[in-house]
């Protein structure tokens, strides 16, 4: 009798270890192919240097969709597609400049606009600045420091956190709300320091809002650089002296466009209504080639259905490569998709994010459901041998977010983040930044993982495999 | 009865814990100390500008010993002494130049000469070429089949080893070994690809070595590119056709030099006798800055000791920041270190090497003692947090395993390798390359293990902690 007991677990156990040793054969091929064959690297090349970067609704996000469709055609996955949606179309205008005045000398300094921001008046902005640490403190400032002035909010990113999305977090809200919280008070125009972590010349861009019912004032990033010498410059100055500020920018936000997300599709084998969703992003901000932002997470999402292809894999779920249009300032691309599944009915029972830049993967974060993601962390066994060493996380996307309600499985792909915000939105974030070998071993943990989506699905699945 | 036995272990899980809090605080301080007030990347920069590219024997690795003499004097480390040893005095002379000729055209070739290569005749070398894949072809080749030829080995990095490391050990024979093999074949030269990992235009120079009583042959690497040019071209020709190769250059080996390590030292309080080393290596090839190879491991080493002293923290073992002279071609400086070790009875219980780059660390591997190692990577889950995930490699490092006879666990730095092979050895070895938090998070790896290790010894102490 006690044998028969034994027979089923035994059994079970001896299935599940055959299921690892084919999982793990597979997942080689799938690392050898990306880091042998992988296209992802040249496909990077030709999206930064022939196309360039693509703000949303600016005719090279059309070249991007164009591209994009036609290189998806042509890796006869089952269907390429597209789903439009109306986009923003906000134009930087000529180049900015600024400069600032003290008693003894006037220097120009780096800026960029923030994107959204209205232009400053003709001729440009002058005024005297005044300066604030952090947007609390901007908060907690009263009217009079304001008025009439030029809103310097200094924010730094604390260099503490091994994780640098962690300090980006603490200090993004001074670059979307500053122009806001500043003009409630009377404030003429706001420079925020540079979400960044170098201390350069680079100004980094970024989404800003305005409030409905308060004046929107011009906005702009400075370069860290440019930062810490208005810093000292403010620090320097007599308490009856002013510093002054000059900016001239001409941006305007113009009628939306049309524009769309670009889809290609895997069809499953065996359970073809269930979707797994792997995608970045298509636009990007309009400096540098937006190469890490998002370029990477474009290529390196076509990259894994290509090595489906390639290894003749046969999913036995739907996959998809999603790229999205708009997430930089508006995330309409992102809001669509999810309103086509809803209204589709679709199951999309994970999806996918590559929005963290082309490094060195080292592991997934995972949000939207403890349950689903216990089950696929487990799966970390398989990866320690490439690299993939932390499953702990929490996090999805800014796209895919939108699918929360739809009880998908959001997760992000969590590549090592300590040069992304030297380059995030920044005229720096080149394709000579990428290396090839990083971003391929992005794809490959992104189509491995797929892999093992497509396999056993999450949440229905017996045991760990 | 039962209490009493139980005392002596709740006693000691409560000291313990107490241990863990302590040192995961300590740890914090040292990885905050780091990445606010590091200094490593500003002593780079001086090291890479204004000394610049530092082989022995040259004035700059003599430059390069002052500089760092000099600033540990500032660091007020207990002591900073050297340690005489002769060096190798091999010069690269004018820079090569290279061409292949096929029977439609001549193209210009990348080389660097190979580290001790011999010049080739006044006037240059010019045979037909032999291509071989690997070092191994070339042994099994017949003498007819090299005679009177430029043997041209073309052994390519494998992309498929996630651990860079692992392809480059696969492939590196082909540079130390090319030219003595083939001239035993009558080979009158040898072209070996170079042992990097990108495809690009930068040759990777490294050592190579002569075999007593064989003739000694120039040999160069050709970037990967004209490999990739120079392999199509032998490819493409008809049997009865040849392609030419033609190389000068002017290099040779002068008279042995004398030259030193340099050490700075940090007295332990409790066991002073017992000596933690933490070391890179201070000399570099001839191109580039030498900044990821090895001037990150100098600055490293050197912050490791700086952060002990910017936090007052008294080690109670000795700790000792030695700079290595003479890694790249000889090994002088790490033979001498140990040999003065063994001559004065030192007890150096514990040596980390850092001398694989500046780029994220991702854990230690270990060496020469499996049960003090065992213990050493239980502190492992100390690390999580700050992304030092492996611990289970194996290594030590070229300058430290010259203390191997004397029971001194071995510990090697491992940061992320996807990049260090696009670099190592080449003109692209240069600061720009260097990410600040990257080196800062690596010189923080360094002094938190020492900081362990000066804690608790290896091998002697009861529990984990």
């Amino acid at each position: 009798m006690l044998k028969k007991y034994l027979a089923i677990p035994l059994l079970f156990i001896s299935l599940t270890i055959q299921a690892q040793v084919k999982d793990s054969a597979t997942i080689k091929s799938i690392y050898n192919e990306a880091l042998v064959n992988g296209k992802a690297y040249d496909w990077l090349s030709h999206l930064c240097y022939d196309i360039g970067h693509r703000i949303s609704g600016s005719p090279q996000a059309a070249k991007a969709v164009e591209w994009a469709d036609s290189l998806m055609q042509q890796q006869t996955f089952d269907k390429v597609f597209r789903q439009e949606c109306m986009v923003p179309h906000w134009v930087r205008g000529k180049s900015e400049t600024a400069y600032m005045v003290t008693d003894t000398e006037k220097q120009p300094c780096a800026i960029l606009a923030l994107g959204g921001s209205v232009a400053t008046p003709s001729g440009g902005l002058k005024a005297p600045v005044v300066m604030f640490n952090s947007l609390d403190e901007l908060k907690n400032a009263g009217m009079a420091e304001c008025r009439g002035r030029i809103v310097f909010i200094n924010g730094k990113m604390d260099q503490r956190n091994i994780r640098t999305f962690v300090s980006y977090g603490h200090c993004v809200g001074q670059r979307w709300a500053g122009a806001a919280t500043a003009a409630k008070k009377g404030a003429l125009g706001v420079v925020v320091r540079s979400v960044g972590s170098s201390t350069d010349d680079y100004p980094h861009t970024g989404s800003m809002g305005y409030e409905e019912g308060v004046e929107k004032i011009p906005a702009c990033a400075i370069s860290t650089l440019a930062a810490d010498r208005l810093e000292a410059a403010m620090l320097d100055k007599q308490p009856d002296e002013d510093v002054q500020f000059f900016f001239e920018q001409n941006c305007e936000m113009l009628p939306d466009v049309k524009s769309c997300n670009v889809i290609g599709e895997i069809r499953g084998s065996e359970f073809p209504e269930e979707i797994i969703v792997v995608g970045g992003h298509l636009d990007s901000w309009d400096v540098g080639h937006g190469a890490h932002d998002d370029g990477a997470g474009v290529v390196q999402s076509m990259e894994a259905l290509r090595i489906f292809r390639a290894l003749r894999l046969n999913p036995k779920r739907t996959i998809r490569c999603v790229l999205f249009m708009n997430e930089e300032n508006g995330g309409r691309g992102g809001a669509k998709y999810a309103e086509l599944a809803k209204l589709n009915k679709e199951k999309n029972i994970a999806a996918i994010e590559t929005d963290a830049g082309g490094f060195t993967p080292l592991g997934f974060t995972f949000s939207n459901d403890s349950s689903k993601a216990y089950q696929v962390r487990l799966w970390k066994e398989l990866f320690p041998e490439y690299q993939l060493y932390d499953w702990e996380g929490e996090g999805g996307g800014a796209d895919i977010n939108h699918l929360r309600d739809q009880g998908t499985l959001m997760i992000g792909l969590s590549p090592d983040s300590q040069r992304y915000f030297d380059l995030h939105h920044t005229n720096a974030d080149t394709f000579d930044k990428v290396n090839k070998r990083e971003l391929h071993l992005g794809a490959a943990a992104l189509a491995s993982l797929i892999y093992l989506l497509s396999e056993y699905g999450v949440g229905a699945t017996p045991g760990k495999f």
